[in-house]
């Protein structure tokens, strides 16, 4: 699992800041989540395929998370893309995008798909045989969803010295991967303990961003791989967080602990301060296990 | 007057280029023509102030010319703007803008006025005491128009010395600006062409952008100072500037030409070629006076 940061910075676009976008790599997808301005220059800058996207998923309609959709949608279309696209965001994200390419005389060559959102309760959004995405409810100033990213269970993996010994057929083998007992010709059972190893643990990330401190969040992100939550702002800022409806360092960081997640990985900086190191040291005097995203850092988890 | 190139390319943004975007300056004014995505940024990077620009002329809808426009006016609010701010462009922008704004649950501190376009023929859309802006009706494949910036006549320059000559006070020197001749106490008539010098001459920007070769425009920019004309293709492409309605090199320095412009300014490249000299090479076969317009080249005239 890779996450890519294309951007991570609150507001405005600047000369050496990005509003929000980042690449989640999981099970051979390649998830863009938020779509900032600017953001398919970052794609092309970090060397991104634009042909590996095909999902998109968009928090809310504030323009630093998506403003950039309409124009990685048009060049798409530029591109003679052919794939289907799935946008997956707020309602009103389909009436807004169409009218914008109506209103260049556009249509796009590709299947456009957009899955619009309204549920206040977290939902299933996108399933296949390895990855499934649930939205997670945010509260902010306006609808507002942050999405957990869950590896599906896998197969076990087998134990192909113990296979072999019991000289298992191979038309068996799906069979013991999904956890099946084996009864040999001889009517001897093996069971799937012998026969497998546990498979790597699923991993799991949570992305939630924009959000005020929300203690609701927890029982979704419970025990997550990795966590990214905003943290707009410092201590110092605690009131203005308030007021916008945004998250200090601190509070994400209390969401971290009591979520128990393994690690935050923090971004959403606002552009007031010098250094973003300072989020660092104030979450930390709260959870331990912190990461600052920052535009074109790359993470392995 | 002067212009700062902020993108002059064409289709889609890149690491290296950027779309359709300049700054006009012209009698104190900082007209903003076009606004690609990423506009804002290059605004930053070339340390234009914000507050400066009162008035923004968006030629036609096409993504390349116009999806940078609600990340400017959205800036603008987050920046607690004042001034009102006036935008020019084909009918819907206001639609296009004012829904995002609503999606984002946003509305802009400043007065926000759209002057929506639909007239096939040129009107005057801008007018002050020192400058007069009007339409230049394009052929593409939506509704576009070019800009006509004219300085308007301007006050003839006093001969001081033969003020004071003539004894003249000061309360005069406005009817002297204007033309007129002064009657002295002792009945001698001063003609106005002793007591002045002839003005700097008006100078007159057009641009033209997105267009396919289209000789009804030559009356309208006949003997411009300069002539910033879209030269998407090399001759090479001619097939595909007929069919995607822009216009080649030669093609724009035959309208130059024929429009006896002084100066043509080249821009809006397909980002095809490996460089841009060759649309110069190719245009000064039919006409000599050409510029290569660049991001964040700037020209005074």
């Amino acid at each position: 699992m890779k996450v890519k940061i294309l951007g991570c910075y609150a507001a405005t676009p600047r000369t050496i800041t990005n509003p929000t976008s980042q690449v989640l790599e999981i099970k051979n997808h390649m998830f863009l989540i938020d779509c900032g301005e600017g953001t398919q220059v970052q794609l092309r800058k970090h060397k991104i395929k634009f042909s590996r996207i095909n999902h998109i998923f968009i928090s809310h309609l504030h323009g630093d998370h998506f403003y950039g959709l309409i124009g990685l949608i048009s060049t798409f279309m530029l591109l003679n893309r052919v794939n289907d696209l799935h946008v997956y965001g707020p309602k009103g994200i389909k009436e807004l995008i169409l009218l914008q390419l109506r209103a260049s005389g556009s249509y796009t060559g590709y299947n456009l798909y957009f899955h619009e959102l309204t549920a206040k309760e977290s939902e299933t959004i996108y399933e296949d045989e390895k990855v499934i995405v649930k939205t997670i409810p945010l509260q902010h100033r306006i609808y507002t969803n942050g999405f957990l990213f869950q590896e599906k269970n896998q197969q076990r993996k087998l134990n192909i010295e113990a296979v072999e010994r019991h000289n298992i057929e191979t038309c068996y083998f799906q069979k013991i991967k999904y956890g099946g007992d084996i009864t040999l010709e001889d009517g001897t059972v093996v069971s799937n303990a012998e026969l497998t190893f546990d498979p790597e643990p699923e991993k799991t990330y949570a992305f939630c961003s924009d959000t005020v401190y929300n203690e609701n969040i927890i029982p979704l992100i419970e025990g997550v791989d990795v966590l990214y939550h905003e943290t707009t702002f410092l201590d110092s800022e605690e009131h203005l967080a308030e007021k916008t409806m945004h998250t200090t360092a601190k509070q994400a960081a209390t969401i971290a602990l009591k979520a128990n997640v393994k690690k935050l990985l923090m971004g959403h900086y606002s552009t007031r301060y010098a250094s973003i190191e300072h989020f660092k040291t104030e979450g930390q005097t709260i959870f331990p296990n912190i990461l600052l995203a920052d535009d074109g850092k790359e993470f392995n988890f």
